[in-house]
């Protein structure tokens, strides 16, 4: 997601430490204390401005979000989104997905959302797309036995890469649509892109897969 | 697929005995001396006119074709062309996918494509898929180890409820396209159906996925 920089975006997101985890590794392990609730934790990797999760966290007040995003111009809109709604169940954090489990013990993670990730078309690019073995394996080290992933795209080649890498990983396909928006499925929260592209025309796609304890 | 009856048909196929197997549980375990040689199996269940499996034994002569197709009208078209291309590696047989154990032997077939099945929509149906799991136990018990499964079709809903039938039933997929016509896969042969209905615009969808020893 292109944006302007922000050279102000860092001091903005130290000023609300309540929203925006100011040093994500010390809260390893603690995040139900962090929360003040044992509510199960869903996260999105590349939460990008936000609305998505903030959408997710008024529509689901029993659990606990955390979005994960590596630009801090970028996240520092989602910090806003979750200023205005007052939310006490979502937070952000600006760090890289490759250090996830630097910030999360096993087991603490019931759930990972990837929405509209960055498709990384070319074949060398491989390793940088968020449905990679390599991150496959991120995400079961913090997420608990059975958990899930959430992932939505209207990238074709990332899709039709993402059911081949997840399933070759060992992960069960639970569900599949190729065209969300005429699916009939309820309780969709768009991301700001998903609303942009599928105002255009683009058919999006989405799964869930869980992986096997 | 619709078709007139052909009262005739039952006839024809008995004369051309070395094309249309006349007593298929008699072939069980012997199919290598049948073709008089020991290339590997592949089948199609519901072969329909036999554009595709007549197709694929012209392009690969190192393998046998077994065209299964329960409507004795629609396999006479597959006759015919099999006796007018005079083919020594691709035969038909009139029977239902549900006896395939009495036809084969395990690890008798590497591979069984399945092109444009009846998508059987309605949620009381699902039995009927030929990607339903009690095909899919039937499929396992003729293929030999890591056998595999070819899949095209144009039917959206059959091919998510594939993709999740398959993988739910422990299958690891291989490959999967979401628009085969554009995704530069060569070799592809085209079914009857699926010239006409590309022609029309609709997207073809394929998948190939392994059984798991």
């Amino acid at each position: 997601m292109r944006t302007r920089n922000k050279p102000w975006a860092k001091d903005r997101l130290a000023q609300y430490p309540q929203y925006a985890i100011a040093s994500p590794e010390e809260c390893r392990g603690k995040w139900a204390s962090i929360f003040g609730n044992d509510h199960p934790i869903h996260i999105e990797v590349g939460t990008g401005k936000g609305s998505f999760i903030t959408g997710m966290a008024k529509a689901h007040p029993d659990i606990n979000y955390i979005g994960i995003e590596l630009s801090e111009s970028v996240i520092v809109t989602a910090l806003d989104r979750i200023i205005e709604a007052e939310l006490p169940n979502v937070k952000v954090m600006n760090v890289d997905a490759n250090d996830l489990e630097q910030f999360f013990a096993k087991s603490e993670v019931e759930r990972v959302y990837l929405n509209f990730s960055d498709p990384w078309p070319k074949t060398r690019h491989e390793k940088r797309r968020l449905t990679f073995k390599s991150f496959l394996k991120i995400y079961e080290n913090i997420l608990r036995d059975n958990g899930e992933i959430h992932f939505k795209t209207d990238n074709q080649g990332l899709f039709e890469y993402s059911l081949t890498s997840l399933s070759q990983y060992g992960m069960t396909l639970l569900y599949v649509s190729l065209d969300l928006h005429k699916s009939g499925y309820e309780g969709n929260i768009m991301t700001e892109y998903e609303k942009k592209f599928s105002e255009k025309g683009s058919r999006i796609y989405r799964l869930e897969a869980k992986y096997n304890a």
